[in-house]
């Protein structure tokens, strides 16, 4: 635990590369190297001392330094690194995060020598992106001033690459995150030593996963199992075929096993398999705003047909159920609503504006047959205007214990929606598809909390 | 052939309806006729004449014109709206697009007898958003300023709400659009009808179809038949289950049928089913920049490593299969770049650029093994530049034969990367899933393309 935090929370950091290095494999680039340091300048509130070796002389300032930093993030060259390495181990640097790949076989044992020797911990090599911490502004990322807002999701990538794209998803969609951690060739620290970390961080809510491999199976599941008691797992495993986990070995040097013993591993250990990175996205910004749904009943609440016709052929095809709303629910919005037919899915009909959604919102929510709702919203061909989905939050709060997902219509409806919407407990989705597989998810978490 | 043409292709066009009506029931709103005579004043460049029926007095001014008008577009409630279709079917009006709804199946019959009497054609009633042609400007929808570019993909959508959502997508994504139709209760003008106009027009590559249910399953068959042997037609059915089909029943008296049947019908006619608005527009956008796929191997060429894994985990969860590169493919790549292994997926490392990019696809590309190209160009974590994204356009066009697909990841790396390849004839996807779905309807359609 404690060398994870000196991972992730540490008060002073250090910056190890060069901005001459003319070897620019495996990221050791003086540009990279500069956008680090950039990044770590701007948003880090400890403090950051950087050591560039320029080669005009052998500069080992670590030495010099009467305090030793508590992480050292190394951009060096595999053997340039390893040397560095050593020297942050001897100096009494509590943790290593190593940005480079490229490192062979017998370097990495190098590299895990130390660890044995002076119990330094290592993230890496080969993280490319290394970790973000939204809480005190960590963050060795080398993309220019690219940080997400603080929010309660954390995300693990095995992968630079997809946990770069899930970064840029993050960012450009404004997801709040509290942790970001890639772990490239996870000599070291892995998946379960995060997991561990993650499940008692009290700033994170969800644990999102990029994996292409585990090494330990038995111990990943174990403590997996543990976490997911109290907070939702989502993992996105890459390299489910023979092809693709060719690609994955190179890759991370990953065994991946096959698929079918992960799909086992996942559902014992309580943790809910996705299949790409918006699937996770959005599953995360579901379980970090919403409650688990605990039956599998969805009613549709909706100003247009043709959606609400969408939405509650996605909900079967999601393997859940259209809400069989009780007759008394029916007929007071029936009532209520001349030309209104309130079987679900409901079509509220074009002219429904705030009002009308308070209404039925609440009369549906509190109906024991449901169990969730999927709210539809259209702007284009309707009379409702942005302002009316304030009550959409205001009704939800008062039932917290069912969740409630919502459905602007893609493209500028949605844009529109989200300006008033964005930044409350509601979750927005583009499609009637996304917002089912949402609540599918909490619906999967609902039975992972109830079996417990 | 010729009635259609008067509802897309009219010269002159008379606007119907009530700037002080009271009741405002099924659209028939002054502030939405207000909407429809700014859309047409602003878009339409044949004539628009305004009939305000104020109440303040009979005005009869159509009886009085010189020259009646092709199209009559009626926004008034049932019972006026059928007095002045008869009006304009006396006055020697061609066709009518009526976007009110609510209308009984008295009223509907009513509607009809002025066709059968005076050969006048009839677009919906409830057809709420009516008609766009982005070649002539006509827009009958009443959202102001609302008007898709110009493109080679026509839409008809049987609903109101499912139409304008497509709509919204279309304009918010830039798609280019031919024709737009909105069928609603289609008493008389239908798929059929729209189908054979669209088939011929020049305009048109793509036909996107929403139905939730159509009356002459046989002529439809037939019909679409003919026309997908020309171009592509995609079909988004709503209502698959029972529930759902309740609905589309009540909103536009619908009978669904099983959706096996539907199936079976669309496959008979060459028509490729899609199952959400996304997917539709996806696979639109595909089918109208890139040539049929003509087997299923597919090559993946990244710059990264994860996002490379998924894409083939993709590619065989969607029914295709990762092309078997020539030895003397993957030895020449080989050769060239040092420390890539060109085992498909291609992971041509972080620091790819144009150059590298250009080679490996051309490599690939003229790759007997290899019928079509998944490319990723990831910016975050790589050193690939937005600019260097032109040269996938430029090695695809040496190769027309094989479809050629971009992938940049979503979020801002997919907005900058939009911003060089939006206009070519390369489609972008912001996530490897639907790129490799987008894929699948290139080879779906080149199936149906070579059994004819």
């Amino acid at each position: 635990m404690s060398e994870v935090n000196a991972i992730l929370t540490p008060k002073n950091v250090v910056l190890i590369g060069s901005t001459v290095v003319k070897e620019e494999v495996g990221m050791a680039s003086p540009q990279l190297f500069k956008s680090v340091i950039h990044n770590m300048k701007k948003y880090f509130r400890g403090k950051t001392r950087v050591l560039d070796l320029n080669g005009k002389a052998h500069i080992d300032d670590l030495t010099s330094l009467t305090h030793a930093p508590e992480l050292a993030v190394l951009m060096l060259p595999p053997k340039q690194s390893i040397v560095q390495a050593e020297k942050c181990a001897r100096t009494g640097v509590k943790a290593l995060v190593i940005i480079t790949g490229g490192y062979t076989d017998e370097q990495r044992q190098q590299l895990l020598k130390l660890k044995q020797k002076y119990g330094i911990r290592i993230l890496g090599p080969n993280t490319i992106m290394g970790v973000i911490n939204t809480a005190n502004g960590l963050n060795t990322t080398f993309e220019k001033d690219v940080m997400p807002k603080k929010g309660n999701v954390a995300v693990i990538s095995q992968s630079g690459g997809v946990g770069a794209s899930i970064l840029d998803w993050a960012c450009y969609y404004n997801i709040g995150i509290s942790k970001f951690a890639f772990m490239g060739d996870k000599i070291d620290i892995d998946d379960v030593d995060l997991l561990q970390y993650l499940g008692e961080d009290e700033k994170t809510q969800v644990i999102c996963l990029y994996m292409e491999g585990v090494k330990n199976g038995r111990k990943f599941i174990e403590e997996a199992a543990k976490i997911t008691r109290k907070k939702p797992i989502l993992a996105l495993k890459g390299g489910i075929t023979q092809e693709s986990a060719h690609r994955a070995k190179s890759h991370t040097s990953s065994i991946a096993g096959s698929d079918e013993i992960f799909d086992a591993a996942f559902k014992k250990a309580g943790i809910i398999r996705v299949s790409d990175v918006e699937e996770l996205m959005d599953a995360g910004i579901a379980l970090s705003k919403q409650p688990p749904m605990r039956g599998e009943n969805v009613a549709v609440v909706s100003n247009v047909g043709g959606p609400a016709i969408l939405a509650a052929d996605a909900i079967v095809r999601n393997n859940l159920k259209l809400a069989n709303l009780s007759p008394r629910t029916k007929r007071t919005i029936e009532k209520l609503y001349r030309g209104v037919d309130a079987t679900n899915p409901i079509d509220m009909i074009a002219d429904a504006r705030a009002e009308r959604y308070r209404k039925v919102l609440e009369l549906v929510l509190s109906d024991k047959n449901v169990d969730g709702v999927l709210v539809i919203n259209m702007l284009k061909s309707c009379f409702f205007e942005p302002g009316d989905a304030r009550v959409i939050p205001e009704v939800a709060a008062r039932h917290s214990e069912k969740p409630v997902v919502d459905m602007p219509a893609g493209g500028e409806d949605f844009a529109l929606i989200y300006k008033v919407l964005g930044n409350t407990k509601i979750p927005l989705f583009d499609l009637p598809e996304k917002a089912v597989k949402a609540l599918r998810v909490l619906k999967a978490y609902g039975k992972i909390v109830e079996k417990r």
